[in-house]
């Protein structure tokens, strides 16, 4: 047993602190047993230090400042909770610079400020581990990191948002439109009260960000990626999909073709073939498939978020921080830096990207409509695979759902704003993406 | 960079051994940058010095005598994959007595010779890794030793035998027997000509010690489990199956009640209902169910085995080993030891296992029969949930399918021997067990 007491600090006591702070202290003992060393978790940062909570923290831990607990000089290790990317990076990166290992859970930070954070963890001999940031209480980071060490990864995809998978879900088992449902999903906590980040694609996009990163080097921003929601989908998506052998789920999707080095990064809801093992997954849990090129598909499921599987997550990098603290710093954080990057790879254009679509159009229900659908799509060189065609729920209209062999997204687009403006065309179409992924 | 060279030996250069060989060379380069020192595959050891082999390697580094290997002070690591469990085992306790690093895929010898294993690896000051020993390229023992480090292990059970889930898929899928399935699969490959290691279940009973070890640090015998295996299953019990709702699966599992503090493990055919992710896993994919108390539930899917599979398990033991040897020994093998055993914790004896039951009678298709069979069943007080009576293949034969509801392995074994010695059953009659396992 070493004779070093290890210290940790939690910036952030909300439902993630909590859980870190009541897992860590019940399997403490453990712990220590199995590390070899003492750790305490020595002080907290609140909003309000009279609010109640469901830890009991001794008062003297806890304090308003959670700059005051990066710069403590009797602190190891800081484990920012919070969430933002204002005072968060700020303590992260005043940790960093003091050469403090800080934990973080937080993947709009890392997706923001990844590159500024990583580079001041080497200057100041520091480390930034992020387990907990992407796919809750999976040891996904870890997974890629050093299970698959041996790997490049032509294909890395999944449900990275728990929110929306549940909406999905419950969307297609209760034949229930979106709205109902995210309104049940915000009374159960399963939905933010501000449901955009969610709903709209951008915390997947996030964490798709990281995993491309952990996988390839480069930082991918949201605004260069496709990121598209799943508010507009509705119960009869569900069953033109089935009626099609599919179901739907929102996915982050990061490919490289390591022919041309170039990498995609998308993020839409995507119908995938109803035997493959995510279409499967559902409710609150994610699901990512992992393709090396050594190992083949590897899948890897579990629950995404909530207090119990992110203070599993960010307890496993307590355990790794302190192996660190003891070993010397940069003892085992293998690809902490990113992979190795081999010059030349780059983001592909978006309207390259090729796939098959699904477009659902509500139009007029009179004669010559489909013909004319029809006709823009073979101008733009887009080649019908199947039509459905049902009543909409509006007297006087028609659902009309088109699926493509395979094309490019300009074309698809193209022909997208030439649906939308034809005058029997009378929402805006909705596009979905056939996944045709493998496993 | 560090001014060492790590020296690497592989003793046996079979499937495993050649893909380590390709797999490593190929991307060493990248490997050593990220790991910050010169890594070489400096020796291997085969059986035949003249055989014809798919990688290139240079006489010089060839030897027909592994031990030698094991014993030279130039090497730093040793990664035994001939299998077996007599040179293997003095090959390992040898360079493991001098502190070197083994890294093995062979879970018969761990299952074997763990604890002693162990013992030599914590004398001599070495370290023993085996990633590759559970489930090929999917990360699972990092997984669970690192990843979910904050957790304990309530359930862990999975399809661990690539061999019989191929062998049980094809049967399902062709509807075919077991006899043509396997001889199909030998022909291809995907089983070995002496089959019954896999297909009686020895396998998975050597995968299911090596994470009760890992999960709950016991040492857990093949003839301490109930192992049973795949020969005896027939085409008609998937159809059977599927008209209860389920699908067949080759299982291991491993239990442990907090409560009482005993463990069960056990191995065994398995209904598991349709809609469960396991279920969905098929050919020679490998699928684990990880249950912790902090985390829930958490499933891993890859191929179980193979040479490129094996092999990037076998790498990512090496990435950790030169991060041990550059950072000190000692520095990063949380639980190697296996976790703290609480004192107490225990076998429980199997006939006190409760579950619910699937037994297949071969009956003379005669009156009375029924009748003669619910009698012993409800004198060993097993209550019966469903009956299926089909005309069997055989004239004047009848196939009676019972599923039970939960009782206790005793009262099944009682009834099924009182079974077994009526004169209208004219088989020996077939056991499964229904899987109430949860996600």
């Amino acid at each position: 047993m070493s004779k070093r007491t290890i210290q940790i600090g939690l910036c952030g006591l909300g439902t993630v602190g909590q859980g870190v702070w009541r897992h860590f202290n019940r399997m403490r003992e453990e712990l220590e047993g199995r590390l070899g060393t003492k750790v305490v978790l020595a002080r907290a940062s609140v909003r309000d230090l009279k609010k109640a909570r469901g830890v009991k923290v001794a008062a003297s831990k806890l304090t308003t400042d959670p700059l005051s607990i990066a710069t403590d000089p009797s602190i190891d290790i800081v484990c920012e909770l919070m969430g933002g990317t204002t005072v968060a990076r700020e303590v992260t990166l005043a940790a960093l610079s003091r050469g403090k290992i800080v934990i973080s859970a937080n993947k709009a930070l890392i997706c923001a400020h990844g590159a500024e954070i990583f580079a001041a963890a080497r200057k100041g001999g520091g480390h930034f581990l992020f387990e907990a940031s992407v796919a809750g209480g999976i040891p996904l980071i870890k997974a890629i990191r050093e299970g698959l060490v041996a790997n490049r990864f032509p294909r890395i995809y999944g449900i990275l948002n728990g929110t929306c998978n549940y909406i999905l879900t419950k969307m297609e088992e209760l034949d229930t439109p979106y709205a109902s449902v995210l309104k049940e999903a915000k009374r159960l906590g399963y939905a933010e009260a501000q449901e955009s980040l969610d709903v709209e694609g951008w915390d997947t996009a996030h964490k798709a960000s990281v995993l491309a990163w952990l996988a390839h080097g480069v930082w991918v921003r949201p605004e260069q990626m496709i990121v598209e929601g799943i508010e507009r989908i509705t119960p009869a998506d569900f069953k033109n999909a089935a009626a099609l052998g599919y179901g739907i789920k929102l996915l982050g999707i990061i490919t490289r073709d390591f022919e041309t080095d170039e990498i995609v990064v998308r993020v839409h809801p995507t119908l995938l073939p109803e035997g493959s093992v995510l279409a499967q997954v559902s409710g609150v849990f994610n699901a990512i498939s992992v393709t090396g090129d050594v190992v083949g598909t590897t899948v890897y499921i579990g629950r995404g978020a909530g207090q119990d599987a992110t203070a599993s997550a960010v307890i496993s990098d307590i355990a790794d921080a302190v192996s660190l603290l003891l070993h010397g710093k940069g003892a085992h954080l293998m690809g902490e830096e990113g992979p190795t990057v081999p010059k030349g790879v780059r983001l592909a254009p978006p309207e390259r990207i090729r796939g098959r679509y699904y477009v659902r159009l509500t139009v007029a229900d009179l004669p010559g409509v489909l013909a004319r659908v029809a006709t823009i799509m073979a101008r733009n060189k887009m080649s019908i695979a199947s039509v459905i065609q049902s009543p909409s729920e509006e007297a006087g209209l028609a659902s009309l759902v088109l699926t493509t062999h395979e094309s490019d997204e300009r074309s698809m687009r193209r022909a997208l704003r030439a649906l939308a403006g034809l005058s029997s065309v009378r929402q805006k179409p909705l596009l979905l993406r056939i996944g045709d992924l493998g496993d």
